[in-house]
């Protein structure tokens, strides 16, 4: 299967990384972590992103913050999907890094989830990997149903409590 | 090659379904138009999205603007990779529609795009189907290639005209 | 007296909606509590819309956060009267919800109330069911006197305080 | 069957008036229209909200733009069921009407529709009404299968436009 | 001196009416403080606004969050100055009442504040009645002439914590 | 009578002005108007407003757009009440003019009416300069009950055209 | 003189260039005009700015809109003081281009300017340039001094307008 | 080498001020930090700002939050470049000081940075100033490499910390 790779700019991304992992591995998505930041290492990010069919990879993850560069800056360099996560930093609650990500010209686009939300990107990767995979196809639409099953438990349970 | 389905909600939002259209025709996707709506057809929105998988689809577009529930509504029904466009209606610049397509719940991502953004949301799409199709990695890789020499032809013309 | 149906679409809207229940139960309105989610149980949602007014329900009530989907799934499903109570989440003090909840297309109305406010939606609820309940309405206009009252109490006390 | 008030604050508001009253007059529901500013004649205002229920209105709807404060100041005579419709004016894309309807205090809830959304207004009003009255109810649903027919007669034609 | 009629919609906005309130001991100004709301006490913010002329008082002041209508209120029936202090509540942090209270229509003005402002809304109110009292004025000129030998003394401290 | 002060910081301002001075005009109100720019000619604004008081003004209004910092240059060179017109300039809508003039720091208020209206800003200084001109407050309440009539008179005949 | 280095995202920015051009112009400033885009001709972009300092630029001027990314993708490359210019585009009115500019993570500054301020960058950069070029500062001293004269001369003619 | 002025509005900002000193002590850049309010001490803010150049300053840094006029008010008094930092304060989360600092009007220019971001201001400042100090530029070349090897270094590490 073709690799993931989360690119977060800067390590105060790491919890919101952390959630697109931890989904990554119950799907069994190989995957990989970097930290480029589009400003400080533009250089590193480019490269990656510009390597990054070649190196095995099939959908690029690009986390950041205030004006988040980052996804657009991976997307420049390849025709690889690149999925942004806008995050909420200091202040403007991420309404910042939302604009900055998605927003992007004609030309080059950032597939862009809700602010912080890592798993939501890693899904949407997985989504776009088990296009060539059924069997990771069949592991969303379980994880799609045990969700709704979750949501049916719950619904079971309130009437109990209100 | 699998099929990018096309959802609107409306037939107001055909400037920006044109735009989506005209990029895939460029590139030779096969892609399907339709006008179904979260709210007065939803039925249909629901069983085509929870259909497309099977009917040979392998990326659905929703297109809204307003309360844009649209691409959600279809990435309820489906693990297939959902990419959403929110429109610009008559009043808040797409603000509405934007919040109300990117921000989704855990569990059920939508790759949103810039407002009114048909091109990016079309190439998106085959972004996503070339990673099974190497002839169309190179279209879009030579597509951006010719974007970049437009942009350089114009910076060689700039200097002339100021 | 026809029930007011209450949908939350995730169990951390249980907050909300506690606030609704306090006040249907103080004016005695039946009711019944759900969590359905629009993404992970959309035909859950619909089911139990399209079904409510033969279930002897005469308002619904959805609540969610984000892009919040919920009453407007609600609304495309009967012709009952559905309010939305749009919730705050972790980011963007509940625009996003506000935004999703409010900007219906022609068509498909919902009656939003403000961010988390779960006591007007069952006021609205309890509005709409006395127009065929006259205790009902009594028992509103009581509320409001006693409302008045309050803040009367509360004037004569200020003074004191200042 | 009861009467639907609509209330605008300022004939400019007339248009999204209009809306909501060639609605009702297709539903056969029978209304009446007034100018009453909340800041210019808030006596007749509130003399007509707190005399609406006697006077054999079932909903009053308030109109208008910038700080709208009419339908609160209905709200706050009667329990009647009060919809808003906020106005877009010269300024802020009716962002400060919005606001300004729906957030209301607990205790007086206003059933705010989306900006400009004179058409929602009204079937919001006839949904209320219908809870009474089965024919309306009735008609109601045909409106809406009506509505659903034409996005499928759209749907139809669509793929030969692109 | 006239006096200056501090009306709060709420006692939780008590903080805001404290600071204002300090304000006006401070400065000898006469004041006296109410909880009116727009409401749910209606009837008594009308009148006591309209009374505010001939019962001596020379500014109002409304003191409200969310859709905050009290000041247009008050001001819909004197023509007295009237100062707006929007109140930051639970969302929104007091966007909705800054809309809701500045943005009034042409013919019925409210003097608006800074969000939680209640020692400008008191500096204002002492402003507008040293017109007429020339020792107000003085101390007003005083105070200003404090303020500023502050800031030179934190001025002249700063350089020796840096 | 004192005078109004009516400072504009650009002449692209002058509509927002006029309507200010009609109404002044009409209410046989003394004025002045001036262009001083907060960032042009600092000085000029600044030693304009230290004299005010002594040159027979009684309230100053500051008109400008953008980083709309007029109104707030003149509060801090004088006691007298500054009203401060945010106005909408090429973008955003005036909520940078806005939020420049409302969100005055504590000690220094400026009294701010609704983005452009120049109308609000002459009658709140009319308010103000008519607590001690019973003449003018009289004109005051006649052209309120003027307006009530105006709005009478539209409710009379707005029956006939829906 | 160091040369100021305007790069603009796409031609669509060059009314906004053309004015910081005419400014520069008047000023006698050595200016070079490019357009090169963040997303579509990185490589050049990060050359240019990399390459800069040693080319005998003293300031570059970042020139886009949308996911506004081009001044801090020069930024990265080099230490000389980058100004951004967020341009308007076809929605949101600049607000997405101004907090991708000006939300630039600690390390990487963007000195931005007003929306689509094309004559205040120019001036920006003048000003920085002329700390080593008494001329230019003494240009830029008479050209303020023009400036506040034009007001002065507006200021002399308005009464006779009003 | 010049000397930055960094001016503070209130003693509140200074948490983003040391930010600012630590970095230019760093880089051996020096400086001088004063309080002076745009709004209860503009006699001082003016004097400093119109002899800065003659006082030896190279660059001007203003901080202030809410209606941040003080950036402003310093560049209207000289042509050195004068930087705005907009402070976030109890409300808005620094929205209201990032347009009122950043949204000059024509012929004053402001060189704003993020929100609170003290850091970037000095950084700026440093980079001005290094056009004419070549070993302050190599310090600034030097900073950045470092901030890049300690992105290289945590990249380094992330791998095996998920």
């Amino acid at each position: 299967m073709k690799k993931v790779g989360i690119i977060m700019g800067s390590d105060s991304d790491l919890p919101v990384v952390t959630k697109a992992v931890n989904v990554l591995k119950e799907l069994g998505v190989p995957y990989e972590v970097h930290i480029f930041s589009a400003h400080r290492t533009p250089g590193e990010a480019a490269a990656y992103a510009a390597n990054a069919a070649d190196s095995g990879f099939g959908v690029l993850i690009g986390v950041a913050g205030m004006a988040a560069h980052l996804a657009g800056a991976l997307a420049a360099q390849t025709v690889l999907p690149v999925i942004g996560i806008p995050c909420k930093s200091s202040v403007l609650d991420g309404m910042d890094a939302l604009l900055s990500t998605v927003q992007m010209p004609s030309g080059v686009p950032v597939a862009t989830v809700a602010i912080d939300s890592g798993a939501n990107a890693a899904l949407l990767s997985a989504e776009i990997l088990a296009l060539g995979e059924p069997e990771l196809a069949q592991k969303l639409r379980e994880r799609r149903r045990s969700d709704a099953d979750k949501v049916r438990a719950k619904d079971a349970d309130i009437a109990a409590q209100l």
